[in-house]
């Protein structure tokens, strides 16, 4: 873990070398290497193995979890409760750990989430549509992912925020350095009612190939990525090609053909892309498989399997009535941001769903407990 | 070719068992049927077979004609010169016969014919994309075909003509009967620079059948169709369905998702339909097949094969340079209206392209010119 927490100091995102090392030797054993010095590690020249070591000998993997715990960040890793299995896709492109800010889950948001991508430079259409899908996807129990930018990421956190429903945002710095500084009051807000994550640590700039390889992140992380304007090489196509690579949906939202900044969204439209024009579309599409995978994968959705304060909120709710989450809070013990924080995670698996105002359990849920009690 | 002027008085377009009839017996047989009366032919009731017989005795297919010539209006029908071939993929209900009005070959200009279809009601949006794309379709050597309606059919005749190109439009009436009538001077003008065609006779009414059964016609004679703009449940989705029922190339342009006049166009993306935004992407699909198809089929290229008229004109383009129509016509000694209209259809066969305010021969033409030399 502590060997982790050094390396997201030495090793950029999405090096795939370093990757390579990780899964030959184990991360101790290439903090030490990077560490101690001796000759470099296979793949890398000498000048390169100096950069590294040079980084290596700076870091202070203990200073950088006690900058970030004051700051309500915490490291996850892979093997860690919280770290998102899908993230295993990315092979030797996986991040080496996540710095997360806010209290949900990752590993349970992820589960049922969209990103939402496009320019910086949208226009009012494009900021209209982001935040319109990203409203609808967020009222039908998604979670919307995206980069935290100006333009179409910043509406989609918005939307999401505003239909009072579940956001991430994956930014290319430390997660305790909101990027771009004019969002930075919008950050703050996606960490109080959301997650904040990144791959580097504390402080840490973003740079351009940061801010590509980040997207990756976005990709893996959720069931499809919507582009809702792009103009040609835009960034987000770099995220709609990973998320094709991945076996994710893409998915692009038209704009009139006299739009620069819908022609990187058609081209990609003339590809695999799927045509979408609204949230119930996008679930229509990542629901097929989304909407109850977790329920028939087995191991995730067990109650046994759920994290003590998740089990406290669901056994608060009543098998009638849909009680508000004040109510919901006392019968678990516990504040009620927190209890809002975990009927999202259980939304995300399927257990609860919102009824105006308040929250009840689904009839899988329903059906789930009914379904223990008779095989005892 | 009687019978048939008479059969298109009192068989309804696309009526697939007056198509039978005319395979099992041919025109002269059905039509004398129908005229003698007796036992119905097979496939309709006592009181059907009543409804034809009385239509079959107000017809007067020598009036039709007399009054079709005076309009400037010829019967084109299968086994003709002038008949698109490619109406034989309708099987049964290929139509009875076509009325045509203009000069150009309708055989010929449908060769490299597009269809650009649309909301009669569409927005400013689709109006300027109709007419953009007809013009570059223009430019580049197609013609543009389209129902002669209100919106984005009238605005694809528009951007064909203003581009000094080529446009056919395919009616549900008479062709001496333009419909609708605040279309009467864009019709007149289509027929002075271009083609107007359909199925019934002089003077007969358009009926909503008579609409939707058109748009196969439209779908059949061209190498693809573009939809511009249409509500779900349109008439043009029509037009794309059958197009792609026969091979055609579907094609949609795209708009922005809130608005319900792309909607239909969403829809058809969502399929088999390509995503076009300009003239070049439409041709780069159509062309596949289209460019250069009469070269490699053979048949209808050979210059022996032109009608005298256009090898008239062919001749009579020099080697080098793009001489002026005015020019061509002195050495075919024709007019230049009738030269033009043979330029568009050399064109459409790959023999001759526009210069500037001049026409010259294509390499192709050059080539087979040598080749043909060569080979003696």
């Amino acid at each position: 873990m502590l060997a982790r927490v050094f390396l997201t100091r030495v090793i950029e995102p999405g090096d795939e070398i370093g990757g390579r090392w990780l899964g030959a030797f184990g991360p101790s054993e290439v903090a030490r290497r990077l560490r101690e010095g001796g000759p470099p590690l296979p793949g890398v020249s000498e000048a390169r193995w100096t950069g590294l070591r040079e980084r290596a000998v700076r870091a202070d993997p203990r200073r950088d979890l006690a900058v970030a715990r004051d700051a309500g960040v915490r490291f996850v890793a892979p093997g860690n409760s919280e770290w998102p299995a899908q993230l295993d896709d990315l092979g030797d492109a996986r991040p080496t750990g996540l710095w997360v800010r806010g209290r949900p889950s990752l590993r349970m948001w992820a589960l049922r989430s969209v990103a939402v991508v496009g320019a910086r430079a949208c226009t009012e259409y494009g900021a209209h549509m982001a935040g319109t899908l990203a409203a609808g996807l967020a009222e039908r129990g998604w979670v919307v992912v995206s980069g935290g930018a100006y333009g179409v990421d910043g509406a989609a956190h918005r939307g999401a925020l505003g239909a009072g429903g579940a956001t991430v945002a994956v930014l290319a710095c430390g997660v305790d350095r909101p990027y771009p500084r004019g969002h930075t009051e919008l950050i703050g807000r996606i960490a109080e009612q959301g997650l904040v994550v990144g791959e580097l640590p504390p402080g840490d700039h973003p740079t351009p190939s940061r801010f590509i390889l980040r997207n990756r992140v976005i990709a893996a992380l959720t069931r499809g990525t919507v582009v809702v304007e792009a103009a040609y090489r835009s960034g987000s196509l770099v995220t709609a090609r990973a998320a094709q690579r991945l076996g994710r949906f893409t998915m692009g939202v038209p704009g009139p053909a006299t739009s620069g900044l819908s022609a990187g969204v058609h081209e990609l439209l003339r590809g695999e892309a799927a045509l979408v024009t609204d949230a119930a579309e996008v679930v229509e599409l990542v629901g097929e498989i989304g909407e109850l995978a977790p329920v028939r994968r087995g191991p995730v959705l067990p109650r046994d399997l759920l994290e003590p304060g998740a089990r406290r909120v669901l056994a608060a709710l009543p098998a009638r009535g849909a009680p508000h989450p004040r109510e919901i809070a006392r019968g678990a013990q516990t504040t009620e941001d927190e209890t809002i924080a975990r009927l999202y995670e259980l939304r995300a698996l399927g257990y609860v769903e919102r009824h105006g105002d308040g929250w009840k359990l689904t009839r899988q849920a329903m059906m789930s407990v009914r379904g223990g009690r008779a095989s005892r």
